[in-house]
Parts: structure tokens; C-alpha cells; sequence
């Protein structure tokens, strides 16, 4: 069994890898990045306290350039977040550019220095429209420059590429996961706001309307 | 003509890359990065030196976690800098793994924030058979991930990937580059140590021996 990095961010898909991987490989340390998004309290508590309930290390890295040098509306101090689905206009303003890339290759750089040989993202289908650094193409490439770029050559994997948000809420719940531990919502106040792209995103795929999701959200 | 994003590290391979893309790109932006290295003071300053000579924006980005997450003799912290040519046993030591897949992974947001196209960095072939992130494979690899992670499919390039430093060194003679605005001695004294692996590279591509080396060292 070899040991792996997982970009863990304290949403529900990152969630459900660590619960995956647990499984899997034998060390797992998690790695979370703080870029200064509004979301980011909320989410990197969560990302601690599931690396804590599943026992692996956890490791919080600041990112502090990234909301000098990227406009995005996920940044705090940028424009708002928009409401409604992730397919209506304008969407593309929640991306920070090549954050993937990013947090990737900080990930390889420490599995290099462990001596893991995988690093682990939770990209799915539904990501894939939306932000060009969650497509099967910028994986594969980014496990090819971690390859080449390595001396033990790191592979990037991402096991849920082929999912669907609704196929890992399943696979969550085969694996027992409590799904109350994960953080969505970009707009990050005490509850989920229950209206924004990822909620919206969030509730189709816990089956809020079949009454299936623990999540308490404000609308 | 496009824009570019350009690592500038402050070293004599991207001082040198920076006069060569003045020539040939639009308007370019320096990046600089400070992983705390024991030579970060004296390599930023020139940075920001030589991008104030060519007319381009600077921006200096903090990696507050390189230092906590990685070992290298490079860091500030780490083991003590060995003395003799690059090919000594133990040499990789100096490596901070993946570093440049850090770098311009976090070049390649930048470059898709500012509508720049290209990315540089001045990899050449003195470095490949060291750093494992200097190889055409690894550049080639991230080059992909740049053009799939990004909506304006930034590209990275590395235009000295064929040369050995000492035709840099002659590039630069050719463009009447001042090698006295570089910074290249692991050690960061006052001084250029003229002993650490990079100084004797420096020395040799400059050309030392045949008295052509503007640069003062201390042995």
C-alpha cells in the first residue's frame, strides 16, 4: 500500500475521498489551502475536523498572494457571489484562476517530501462545464508534470472523475459518512444559504427534495 | 504581439530571459518568489532591480509554507549548503521538490487573471540532469496543464530549454545585459561565495578563467 495527499477543502466531495481513500492507502495527509475565499473559515474548520475524525495528518497552507494577484467573486473583497445555478452567466467570475494547478502541485512538492507517491483530488463531471482546471485533460496533464517533475515520480489521481455529485453522496453514504461534517456554501455565514450555486449544487445531490439531506440551510 | 508572465528569480537565466523577451513580447510581468531561501533577500532585491531596468511590473509572492511543509538545504533552517560542482553526491539536497511546478502553476493563474497568453521561465540544459522540475518533459507536461486548466489556454515556454549556460551568458553579452544585476550564490553573504555549486557555475559560464566575469566573489 503506498501513502497518498488529498487536497482536502471541508466540502462534501473531498469529504467522501478521504472516506474512499481511507480504504486505500495506507498514510493519508491532508492538505488544505486557505486563498482568502469568503468561505474560508467555514470550510478549513471542517477540513480539520474531518481529517481529525478520520485520523490522518492536516496540514493548513496560506496562499496569502492569491487575492493580490487573482480577482475572483469566491475572494473576499471581491465583487459578490451570484445566485442561481452554476450554469447561468456570469458563473465564471467564482473561478480563481489555475487554483488546481496551484494546489496540485504544492501537493506534489509535499508527497515528494514524505515520499507519498499520490496525490488525490475530489474533481467530478459536475465540475467539469464550469472550471477548466477540474477536466480528466488538465488531470492527466498535471500527473504528467508531477511524474516528470519528481525524483520518486508522484502521480496526480482522481478517483471521482468519472462521478457525478450525486453518485459520491451515494458512495458517501455506503461508506457511513456524516455529511453534517462538510461545508459548501461560498457565501460562508453561519448556515448555508441554500440559494447559491453550490448549494444548489449541494441539495440536488443529498436528495434534498426526497428529504434525504442533513444539511440546515437558511432558504 | 502577446503579453507574458516571466518567473524572474533574480539569478543571470532569468535576468538574461527578461532582455530576450523584452523583444519579443507585448508588455511582461515579473513574478518573484520568496519560499524562504537562504539567498531570498539578495536574489528578490535583484529582481525587483532588474525589473525596474526593463520597464516591467513586479510582484513579489509569498510561499509562507514551503519552509514548514519541505526540507531542502536551500531554506533557511535547513542543513548547511555543500561546497563543490553540482554533480557531487548529495547535491539534491538543494532541491525544493517541485518548485517550479509551483511557481508557474501560480505564474499561469496570474497570466489567466491579466489576459496574458505565455508564460516563461529559464529553464536550460545545465539544470536537467538536477532538478527533475527543469526537464523538457516536465515543462512540456505543464505547458498542457496550463492550455486545459485555463479558459485562454496559457501556454508555458521555456526559450533557453536548449541551451547551456554558457550560451546565456552569450545571449546576454549580445544584448548588453548587466550580469552585475544577478544574484546567483546559494550562501546569500555580501559576496558571492564563489565556492557553492551555482557559484562555480556562474563562474564557468561567465568565463572566469578568461577574466570575462564581472562579478566580485569571495574565493
Amino acid at each position: 500500500m503506498e501513502d497518498a495527499v488529498i487536497l482536502l477543502s471541508g466540502g462534501m466531495d473531498s469529504g467522501v475521498l478521504l472516506a474512499w481513500a481511507k480504504e486505500r492507502y495506507r498514510e493519508i495527509h491532508a492538505l488544505t489551502f486557505n486563498y482568502g475565499s469568503k468561505h474560508a473559515g467555514r470550510e478549513t474548520a471542517m477540513a480539520c475536523r474531518l481529517a481529525q475524525h478520520y485520523g490522518v495528518t492536516f496540514f493548513l497552507a496560506e496562499l496569502p498572494f492569491v487575492r493580490e494577484l487573482f480577482r475572483s467573486s469566491l475572494l473576499a473583497g471581491g465583487p459578490d457571489v451570484p445566485d442561481g445555478p452554476y450554469q447561468t452567466d456570469g458563473i465564471s467570475s467564482t473561478v480563481v484562476p489555475f487554483r488546481n494547478g496551484i494546489m496540485l502541485s504544492v501537493a506534489v512538492g509535499y508527497a515528494e517530501t514524505l515520499g507519498a507517491t499520490r496525490v488525490l483530488i475530489a474533481s467530478h463531471t459536475g465540475d467539469h462545464p464550469i472550471y477548466p482546471d477540474c477536466t480528466p485533460d488538465f488531470t492527466e496533464a498535471m500527473s504528467r508534470a508531477a511524474f516528470y517533475g519528481t525524483f520518486s515520480g508522484v502521480r496526480v489521481e482522481a478517483p471521482f472523475s468519472g462521478y457525478d455529485k450525486r453518485r459520491i453522496a451515494q458512495t458517501g453514504r455506503s461508506l457511513g459518512f456524516d455529511f453534517t461534517m462538510t461545508w459548501s456554501c461560498y457565501r460562508g455565514g453561519d448556515l448555508h444559504c441554500g440559494t447559491c450555486p453550490t448549494c444548489l449544487e449541494r441539495k440536488e445531490a443529498l436528495g434534498y427534495n426526497e428529504g434525504l439531506d442533513p444539511t440546515r440551510y437558511l432558504a
